[in-house]
């Protein structure tokens, strides 16, 4: 069964071909700068081993565009690996929200687009390039089974107490406003990986997730618990561009006092700050370069960025009442042993001790980088959301 | 020495009266809506162990009133407690915010009254009646020397990666935008009060103060390292009216998608949210006896409460790296023995065991309240802010 999986950004496709079962790659790529100047495709198959890439710089006016496209590059004579659109059975379309509606992945059906659409309000940025796509690819790909996988669905098991704000209960029941959660592929790939490594299912796990976004979840026996991002993805972990978590009279002080309007102030905290508005760089290669060299900021930095990340392991261990292990995934979390070595020292009492030959001595796959007697295992997992987003079709179609 | 503690509100006078050394309470009391219908004073003098009280109704148009009355009822004839305005030797005023300026008690000068107005800007509506009582004390008490306390003062021990926030660093250098965190006055008393209750200097502790404001503090050998309210008082642990920590995406899907305007929301989270929003009562017996009665709205609530402290012990485990002491003070902290149980079950793999036999049955003073055997004491400790004033005031002075 040939499996095409399509997440689209703002302005980008990114997508994935794999056979399953097996979860075998046959190519990737992303089309990028759609609608802007300098757009173009990178395309990449894989035949026995062989990774060949290819670049085209071309006008994409649009997502059909760009799917069209990346369909004559997928049939294309010399360079195809299908001979027609036929050829694929189902394509996996990520969604970022699925609100409250969608507690999994499902099949899209003229039901289901209603609902995507009535979603729109509560991601503006993120839904509506993902449901052009759906519509599009229905067209292109008119033999496919269509899904859609959320990065909300995992987080749906959130207790009350976890996803309500203390705000007047109308704001939840009439406007939606609760916490959601994001990154919900990555932390449920990476968990079930660390379950099948660990070889129970009944665990106590944080799983963290550090890119240019970054979000912490607490997982027990296979289901979030509790996640750092909540109603969009601004609160939580320092990021890359984002404040993470801000006291909110923060924001009313740089209106009311400062003269900000409320635009000026959202693109702050979304777009300036995090580690790019400490250190002038978002990419912690950056800013590891700026510490070997004495940077001030570039210290305090990765500083604050660590201790927010100390602050949410802390939390969830009190609240899941223990640990059994900790998950670094996502760019950041899977290359930079600095992180990881200043988020884990000095956690003895918590039960997490790293091993810093492991740490700085990663093997690919999974890595487990604690002491050997340490309570709590600390593991390195990369991450692959689109095969996630693969497995969950490929799951939903044999039930 | 007749040390005399003003603590003012936006439209309130707090006072005690103490004899040092031996912390002596004289009289204490409250001239309550300043400035507002319905105005009036509850006055309490103690003699040799007996209470009195006196209550009067009566026009106080501002601080100046104010300070006149609780003056003429300091020295009147028959239920005066001192001769003369000549008898206090000093006055402790409580001022919420001191910035960075300040990180101790200080003798005010002229030099010092600069300082606290431009502070106004950080604590516009705290900071002028603590500024306007000083301007009126030292017409009234000529001779004392007046003292200010400042409610930030204890935690400017916070370390940089605790007090800045992840956003441009031209709002800390030119904005002083930063954490400073308030009630410092009760968690270092109730902070010393444990540390000599347990004999020694050099504890891992976490004071928690749960009133109609509330917060938490993590204390390592006596000093702050970190607390939960901000560069305002909304954030951390949800509050009787207010909200605590906050997904600032709310704040602009509030103002841009429901309409409303940064006033209101201001408005919403500070004086509309936490318990009240939640349940319809900010005072905590309203909500035991509402859950008494079933209803889900104050389970909830309760559930929400206990969930963010249970958040920030786990949170301040991790950066302290243990724990010797947690401190349960403030009207709630102090009286509510469900909100303690709550915060405390479930946490054995952080060391806290609570024995709800003595959690229930709270002796005066300090109550040691955890199992016998326990790795954390957990303690009631009343808190006195007042006399923490009066102790300062005293310290200062014979330097």
């Amino acid at each position: 069964m040939n499996i095409f999986v399509i997440n689209s950004g703002s302005s980008s496709i990114k997508y994935k071909l794999f056979k399953m079962p097996g979860a075998h790659l046959i190519c990737s790529g992303v089309a990028e700068r759609i609608g802007m100047d300098q757009a173009g495709i990178t395309h990449k198959t894989f035949f026995n081993g062989v990774e060949n890439v290819f670049s085209f710089k071309q006008d994409i006016p649009d997502y059909r565009a760009g799917l069209q496209k990346i369909n004559q590059l997928l049939t294309d004579d010399k360079i195809g690996v299908i001979k027609a659109p036929g050829d694929i059975q189902v394509i996996g379309h990520r969604i970022v929200h699925g609100g409250e509606k969608f507690s999994r992945s499902i099949r899209i059906t003229p039901e289901v687009k209603q609902d995507l659409k009535s979603l729109f309000k509560l991601a503006p940025l993120h839904n509506p390039p993902g449901y052009r796509c759906i519509e599009v690819a229905e067209q292109i790909f008119t033999n496919a089974t269509q899904v859609a996988v959320f990065d909300t669905a995992f987080h749906q098991t959130m207790p009350p107490k976890a996803f309500r704000f203390a705000i007047p209960d109308s704001f939840y029941t009439d406007h939606n406003i609760r916490a959601y959660g994001f990154h919900g592929t990555s932390h449920k790939y990476v968990s079930e990986q660390a379950s099948s490594y660990l070889k129970s299912k009944n665990l106590k796990m944080i799983s963290i997730h550090l890119g240019n976004g970054c979000s912490i979840t607490s997982i027990k026996d296979g289901r979030s618990i509790d996640t750092s991002m909540g109603f969009g993805p601004l609160s939580g972990l320092v990021m890359g561009t984002r404040s993470g978590d801000l006291d909110p009279t923060v924001i009313f002080y740089l209106v009311e006092t400062l003269g900000y309007d409320l635009q000026q102030v959202s693109d702050l905290l979304n777009k300036q700050s995090g580690l790019l508005g400490l250190t002038g760089f978002s990419d912690t290669r950056d800013i590891t370069r700026a510490l070997e060299n004495g940077d001030a900021n570039a210290k305090l930095a990765y500083d604050i960025y660590c201790y927010h990340i100390k602050k949410y392991i802390g939390f969830y261990i009190a609240t899941l009442n223990g640990l059994d292990a900790i998950i670094f995934t996502g760019g950041v979390g899977e290359n930079n042993s600095l992180v990881r070595a200043m988020v884990c020292s000095e956690m003895e009492y918590l039960g997490l001790e790293i091993d810093q030959e492991k740490n700085n001595a990663l093997q690919s796959g999974i890595t487990e980088i604690n002491k050997q007697n340490a309570r709590v295992n600390i593991l390195v997992i990369p991450t692959n959301e689109e095969l996630e987003i693969a497995k969950q079709c490929f799951e939903l179609l044999n039930e």
